[in-house]
């Protein structure tokens, strides 16, 4: 180890991936994109493409098991994973799942992450082909690598957005953070006292979109049959706001989306009232929503307009013209992206 | 969590592997093999098919950081990956790099690592081309999947070994382990007295063959020059014995390997005596050697015979007829695997 030492709090985990892939160079004829979307891109034949993605999940960090039941975790790994395959305008079809666990964990344990784990596979038609399986110091550690397929003429890169095009975005947004706070709430209550019920009356469509996140396999399908090619795409994971910021720095343009368009459901809105929360804030920046932020040409409006699945909350300017928030009162502000920062806690 | 409760080290690693998937049923016309060989295979086109086998490395199980630099360890973590590929009689083209650090490292620790990992697939002719960088609580994590390709007729599975087949092991075998074992002595003699230099003098062989493994991709050269497509493979990182076992209970054939074959590098025997260790029990339990283990059709001998980097170690046999070992005195004795077995710890 040298003798400098920069801390990883001063970079961040955006920063970080970019620094330490700065230099790469794909010299494989065979990569047709490498780090920087939601998944590699590889060429298989004149007309398709494989599509690789990968995520790690771990204890304490990603997940929490006082709250966070085996199953559903399980569930959530590989939907997760999915839906970076359908943020590339994909169909995953197989995955791999590394686990590293403590012996605190009996086989039982496993036995309910593999339910769901092979629940979702199920769902969301994806076979488990391969992992690796180990014993770790402490906790649990899950990574999971997703392999999907597309047609190269319908890959959506981050990078495609275009002046003029509109901005969309699937489902509700914020009803996961208002799933986690309650969680953590109740968790504290119980560590108080333990003979106290959690109290999780009313709250369970925001905890479900917490504990088990649905990858909007169902958004790809409805594209298609709408014969929209998104001209760029993401998934919501990190939060609306960071998502955007990606969107735009990838296709280099300017955005406009307005507050008063964001789809946040009655649920989630009244519970953030409850936490002192606005609402918005919970939609731009709570994340691990999961649902698939694209833009379309503006001739693809009439195929859109109307649709329960998709909202247009803005649409893309000029890079020149910057990324903009327009708030209730009409005001624009410069949009900032709050995002997890795991290495900033 | 259900009420049973049976620990990890009742079963070991292969067993939980095999009980976790045992239901596991491929869905996808497109896998055309799941969970059991080295790599899983994806149907891609008519001739050709995708590869992807996945590892995962943690910190204080498989690598300990007073001896192992990072730079190795970034090479190491690439190198068995694309082994796995090279035994599926393929070549990896593309790796994924998730990493989980707490945050006792700072950027220039990571860095050192990326120097590794750059190193590594600049050697193997392999693009990085996405992952996932998180924090963790404690220690470092590192998953690596590998994508390689093969012509279909050409790959080369655990399951495909016949009777009378003969069975050839690459380089030498049991260096690894003992490189470890120097490593640890000069480890607990640094804690006892931290005053005193590490002496590593004439071991550089046994220590470079446990912190730089090499994935043997120009077997795969060689073999396809001799035009030898091996009737099975897999590659050494559990120990000869254990993947031995794997081979014959793939293919349902049974073995006999001589001890006299095995291909043993001088300093290793001498090494291994220095320890009162048998250089033979070394070879086939120590393990991480990276060395291929295959088989040949008979007919093929000729081609193999006297191929300095190519040893026959024994022959398959019919699977009634048992797996042996046939020790120095002529004695054959059934063959049992060690193993790591990270779970009986």
């Amino acid at each position: 180890m040298s003798e400098n030492r920069t801390d990883l709090s001063q970079i961040g985990e955006f920063g970080l991936i970019d620094h330490l892939t700065k230099n790469l160079e794909a010299k494989q004829a065979s990569t047709l994109l490498g780090v920087g979307d939601d998944a590699a891109v590889i060429d298989i034949s004149k007309d398709d493409a494989l599509l690789i993605s990968t995520d790690m999940l771990i204890e304490g960090i990603h997940f929490n098991l006082m709250y966070m039941p085996l199953k559903h975790l399980g569930y959530k790994s590989v939907a997760v994973n999915v839906s970076d395959i359908c943020a590339m305008n994909g169909k995953a079809e197989q995955i791999t799942v590394s686990l590293a666990v403590s012996s605190r964990f009996p086989i039982e344990a496993l036995e309910e992450l593999y339910e769901g784990i092979n629940a979702a596979c199920e769902f969301y038609g994806v076979d488990l082909v391969g992992g690796d399986t180990t014993s770790s110091l402490s906790g649990l550690t899950i990574s999971i690598t997703a392999v999907g397929r597309a047609k190269k003429s319908e890959i959506t890169y981050r990078s495609g957005a275009k002046e003029f095009d509109l901005l969309v975005v699937t489902g509700d947004l914020g009803a996961a953070y208002m799933g986690l706070q309650v969680l953590e709430r109740e968790k504290e209550v119980f560590k108080a006292n333990p003979e106290i019920q959690p109290d999780l009356d009313g709250h369970d469509y925001i905890i479900e979109r917490q504990l088990k996140p649905e990858a909007r396999k169902d958004v790809i399908g409805f594209l298609k049959e709408l014969e929209v090619i998104p001209t760029s795409m993401i998934d919501i994971s990190d939060g609306l706001a960071s998502e955007i910021l990606h969107l735009c720095k990838s296709s280099k343009v300017g955005c406009h989306i307005y507050d008063e368009k964001i789809p946040i459901d009655a649920k989630t809105s009244m519970i953030a009232m409850d936490f002192n929360l606005d609402p918005s804030t919970c939609a731009l920046n709570g994340g691990e929503d999961y649902e698939l932020l694209f833009t379309i040409k503006q001739e693809d409006f009439d195929k859109i307009k109307g649709n329960p699945h998709m909202t247009i909350i803005g649409h893309m300017t000029n890079e020149q013209d910057g990324i903009y928030y327009v708030d209730k009162n009409g005001s624009a502000v410069t949009l900032n992206a709050q995002g997890w920062g795991h290495f900033k806690d």
